[in-house]
């Protein structure tokens, strides 16, 4: 018998000097810090599952993953360990045992994002890594009208990048938030899951609307058209953090406190 | 007859990178980066008389500094114009035409700061050189009751580094505000002045009582008592923010817009 035990971790990134979540050859990926991390402290090679792949320098606040260990370090103080040795851009949040069948992506049923925007005549010069920059005024009340169109279940192939490879390109947006405090400018995106660049293509999109240059009802044309080159640009990813992750059984109840 | 005339900026920057405000040999400092701006896009060597004197490390929302210049540039496009060649850790906000007598060090009435803690057992990734990270929880009960001891007229001689060099120690404090939002901290505090490292020290004695170590009455015994040995330690200053300098004409109106 084992006592190999499935161990979920929630983690908060900046995600400014990765190429993103997943390995690869040659170039620094968080999943590899963490993996090394977890080598070090448990003397264990894992498999981390990940949540979702994140782009190169898009941040996290919720970031989940998962890997079974039979560490006999005591759960509550496995983020201090991992910590002590991770990179000060990386920090694990919070750990915790997970049921045997809990896999951070396939058991997910849906994850909020949130895109920053530091809209002001001058760049920002504190926030230069964590908010994309947009000098000229946007008309919040449009954008909020264009954001009531993306809501619902919709074919999301015009808001996607064309490398994707999926099943199906039909996903539910279950809410879009857009606030403002001085001049940051937060719009949150929840859904049931995300298309290749498809937070970064949206904002874009709302973006061309709060700047004027199409309008809220044209976003109804793009969707229909499911032409990507009819869409905004793909914000930077400078700008994007991954907010939180649902599941049917969150395995961190009090996740936001 | 010259046509020099008086300029104020107003100056965002991330103080990581930096030794502080005032120009020193060989180490970079804002001052000298903003100077070397000024002169590339002028072709004018300036003095440039900045507000205070920030420590290495400490950041800024609003600093105020002014300079003497011909340059034929629209006041309005100067910002832009600095912007295009200042490194993008430092941004000039705001530009204006200030009466020949302003001086952004000795027209000021008073300053405020705000020094900034990340308060949560993990530390912080996104905010790690912004944030001083305290593990442990704070009463803010309690360091709202002994703020209110430092307020008013005092001699603040214990909360001062021993190599302050001033005709006085008696300062005003008007206000200390501390808010709380999830794991951020923000103490605010406004005066007429501030000696070498007093916002860290008041700060580092204000987290003191947070944790328990002394009472909120006790500050008033260490103001007494002008023992730099008693009141707390002198926070770090990736912590610390100059929010806004006051003036009894201010250069901009809309500062806070």
């Amino acid at each position: 018998m084992t006592n190999r035990r499935n161990i979920v971790l929630l983690t908060e990134f900046d995600g400014t000097h990765y190429t993103g979540w997943q390995s690869q050859k040659s170039t620094p990926t968080i999943q590899e810090t963490i993996r090394n991390a977890i080598l070090k402290i448990t003397g264990e090679e894992v498999v981390l599952y990940g949540c979702s792949r994140t782009d190169a320098g898009v941040h996290a606040h919720g970031h989940m993953s998962n890997f079974f260990s039979e560490t006999r370090i005591p759960i509550s103080r496995l983020p201090i360990a991992l910590n002590s040795t991770l990179p000060s851009d990386i920090s694990i949040l919070k750990a915790a045992f997970a049921p045997k069948d809990f896999h951070a992506r396939f058991s997910s049923i849906g994850k909020k994002y949130c895109y920053r925007i530091h809209n002001n005549p001058s760049r920002p010069a504190l926030g230069r890594d964590r908010f994309y920059h947009i000098p000229k005024p946007l008309d919040l009340d449009q954008m909020r009208k264009a954001a009531g169109y993306f809501c619902g279940e919709h074919d999301f192939s015009g808001f996607m990048s064309k490398k994707s490879i999926v099943k199906t390109t039909v996903r539910e947006i279950y809410e879009i938030v857009i606030s403002k405090k001085c001049s940051l400018i937060e719009i949150f995106i929840c859904g049931n899951g995300f298309l290749t660049h498809m937070v970064r293509i949206i904002c874009g999109s709302l973006v061309d609307v709060g700047l004027g240059r199409i309008s809220p009802e044209n976003i109804c044309d793009i969707m229909e058209s499911k032409d990507r080159r009819k869409a905004g640009k793909t914000l930077p990813g400078h700008g994007l953090y991954l907010e939180e992750v649902y599941y049917p059984e969150p395995p961190f109840s009090d996740f936001n406190t």
